[in-house]
């Protein structure tokens, strides 16, 4: 929700790469969300995220079931990673998702998202079931476990340090500017 | 390291409650520290840890082994919670243990970092190694696990409201100057 507008005051460029975190999870023994393996903090999870999303003026409530399905959504982001669009799709997937409580998974949802960030859709979804799109998203869950990435979001610099989740974007895109400047 | 800093500036009182995270993270099947046991978060974590210590100009380097032997530490603190002296005394063994690399397990060290912090040393440690301390620092582990806390360092308000880590300090303190303003 908030990564372009900073990246943007401070001249910092960003390169998406869509990954699914469900991999990377198994890989612990984890076949859900931590946040619902690990009760006590799962549940502060989820009051940190309310008063978060309350101090940004964002609207937030958990998805039922959680998580939900994000295949679909992933492969649709793997295909425009490299769109203009891909800011605004990605924020109405996060919008539909987690303020509005709709099924990420179903096909007419992405197709509406994908018109509303100014895609065009029935070509991207096309590219969405391409072999070419589920074999690199793949990839690209390897390329981020190789990065050192555990969670998401996740940011990774030029110079391959990594910062984890939304406490470390400002941090990121300062060190980012940084090494641009 | 920060805390009576920012809560006097706020005129916010804090009320120290030492507490065990060994026992909360066993009932997670967590034999050791999860930093150790997931290994992408884990270096992440020592990272960051480097780059915010940078950040607040304090010396940081993950002690061998890690984690440390920490009872003696938290018997002492426990058993001095209510005085003065706690903060200065708290901040001595962080010291001693995440820079200098010291045993925190050693009772002759525990000896100066009282003295240091202006502390009686013989007394307290006397009071550390008594029946009463040894059941009441039990009771407070299981008095944080009722308050919903799973890691450390957490700050919980009048309220009830719980916030975890470093990166809620300032949260919990501004939410405490409200609660009392």
């Amino acid at each position: 929700m908030r990564i372009e507008t900073l990246a943007r005051d401070r001249e910092v460029s960003i390169v998406w790469r869509p990954f699914l975190l469900g991999p990377i999870f198994k890989k612990n023994g984890w076949s859900t969300s931590p946040f619902n393996l690990y009760q006590a903090k799962g549940s502060y999870m989820l009051r940190d995220m309310e008063r978060l999303c309350e101090g940004y003026g964002l609207p937030f409530s958990l998805p039922v079931p959680f998580p939900q399905q994000s295949l679909l959504a992933a492969r649709v982001a793997h295909a425009g990673r490299d769109q203009s669009w891909i800011g605004a799709f990605t924020r109405a997937v996060f919008i539909a998702e987690f303020a509005q409580g709709l099924d990420i998974s179903d096909e007419a949802l992405m197709a509406d998202l994908l018109l509303e960030a100014g895609a065009p859709a029935k070509s991207t979804l096309a590219a969405a079931h391409s072999r070419e799109t589920k074999i690199g998203l793949r990839a690209a869950v390897t390329d981020a476990e190789e990065r050192g990435i555990f969670g998401a979001p996740s940011f990774v610099l030029a110079d391959g340090e990594l910062y984890w989740g939304d406490d470390r974007l400002e941090h990121a895109i300062e060190a980012a500017a940084r090494l641009s400047g």
